[in-house]
């Protein structure tokens, strides 16, 4: 028997999407076959559309696909928003979600409409240089998310969305540390066991092993091994400013997540690199995995205009 | 070695405060010492102010106040907010809270400041009727806090923002159940160790021991298990209408939740019992337990036109 609440682990993600929607009535709407979740109220004719997706169990985050969507719901889900306006599709870099997405696009394509793809590749764990799948999509997708939604609302073109999204990712990475494996759903025990004193660091949002197993240390070192990467790999320095994320993976709580934003902040007013906006909660899960991510994005005043829009989403709501 | 994102126990608490305060630098002002949070820009003069409070572990609720917050905390928090319309004290039924915030309203009054006070005591598990400290305060201090702010914000006067508060408390109950327990700052194993299979009943948020150890049971039971006493307490029948809050104790998935959600619907829907507004998410934890309440109280046409009032803060966002 797993530990958790559950009817059967067939059943278990549609159940979970059939209690959202009922939860957030006004906002949502979830089509069950082909399953996707859209919002309740249509966007206004002429504006671009976000489709966004992947893998089950990251919740809140894109709320609304079954573990890996197939091009089939990728597809019905633009088809159900899509308008003369055009697509953003939005994809975490794995090769099974690329995938999925390309094969929407060209469906969509063939029944009319226009679709652009923003890729998310913001994990530096996974940065091995030339060759291979690349950086894994993390959290810097929130970001994307939020940015160019508010820029459609805004009834700008999907060229213009579509380079927003792009230039997010261009200028944002992430790294995460796990403090504990996550246990899927119906499962018993987790995906990988960390002995105490251990955690693993560079860790995926799938339990994807991470780049270094290492002693545990204190919150304050461990903000500095994740922010250190990111400040690196961006070139950011002293009069830079950013977006930061503090993000918990699952089973951290409301107060490890608080001390862990203390730390990063004072080690990035130290390098004389500011804050602009920020995020602080679990956002982007893994289950019920302890652990947190940290995702920085060089901000400039376009950015900041479109992060201060207005919003309104089951999960992110400023 | 605590599996965990800390520096010290010692200075946990308030190295979390200051990085929620650091987050939430627009919304939020944390007093350093005493310690208290109030909101960054004060309220109007003339209108009620709110001061609620407890111990810390149960985030996002209340973020502020530090394990059972003292008489002093609690004054120099009224100091700090009070005005010409008085101050609304929003007390969870603990020995400790109340006694804190009745010394408290003392210390107040004497420097003039008109306090009413609005105990909460929603959680059915420890009603056992005459004598004792009478059940405890729960998640619909939630609803408490949210109804009477809007209330507040309009205007009102003491004395109706503390009567629609009674009356929320009047007609709300709430039900806990455990699924692990949870893991103090700084320690290493859990307060208490559920056996996988086993279930703690009726469980309050700090660990304390349920009203009954059981087999675990499917999602359907275990809702079931929580909404009946809550619809027998309540009297709830056929065309009544309620406000819901499913509620994550902390280290539950949001798929579960969703699950739970589901549930609980299909039974309220089935007893003809309709769910008007509702909350989904972890709102009010037990630090890392596993876990889960149901929140009902009874709504009406004034109830849901003040839940519906916009708000901003870190936590509750609609």
């Amino acid at each position: 028997v797993a530990q958790q609440f559950i009817n059967s682990a067939d059943g278990f993600v549609a159940e979970a999407l059939e209690g959202f929607e009922r939860a957030h009535a006004g906002l949502v709407r979830w089509n069950r076959s082909p399953s996707f979740v859209v919002r309740a109220t249509p966007a206004p004719p002429g504006k671009v559309v976000l489709v966004s997706g992947g893998g089950s169990g990251h919740e809140p985050l894109h709320t609304g696909y079954v573990s890996s969507p197939s091009a089939v719901q990728v597809a019905a889900a633009a088809d159900a928003v899509a308008g003369p306006a055009g697509v953003l599709f939005i994809v975490k870099n794995y090769t099974g979600d690329v995938l999925n997405f390309a094969l929407a696009a060209d469906m969509a394509g063939r029944k009319g409409a226009t679709v652009e793809t923003v890729l998310v590749d913001d994990d530096v764990a996974t940065d091995t240089g030339e060759g291979g799948p690349g950086r894994r999509g993390t959290a810097a997708v929130l970001v994307v998310e939020k940015v160019c939604g508010a820029l459609a609302e805004q009834g700008a073109s999907l060229g213009q969305v579509a380079a927003v999204g792009r230039r997010i990712v261009a200028s944002g990475r992430s790294m995460s540390v796990a403090l504990s494996g996550s246990t899927h759903p119906g499962h018993v025990h987790p995906s990988f066991e960390l002995p105490v004193g251990q955690i693993e660091l560079g860790v995926g949002i799938h339990g994807e092993p991470g780049r270094e197993r290492r002693a545990l240390a204190s919150a304050h070192e461990l903000a500095g091994l994740l922010v250190e990467p990111l400040v690196t790999a961006l070139g950011l320095g002293r009069g830079d400013s950013t977006i930061l994320v503090v993000n918990g993976l699952g089973g951290t709580t409301g107060l490890e997540l608080g001390v862990m934003f203390r730390e990063v902040a004072a080690l990035l007013d130290a390098a004389g690199i500011s804050i602009e906006r920020s995020l602080l909660g679990p956002y982007l899960t893994s289950l019920d995995m302890a652990g947190c991510s940290i995702t920085l994005v060089r901000s400039d005043p376009e950015l900041l205009a479109l992060w201060d829009a207005p919003v309104r989403t089951p999960a992110l709501t400023w």
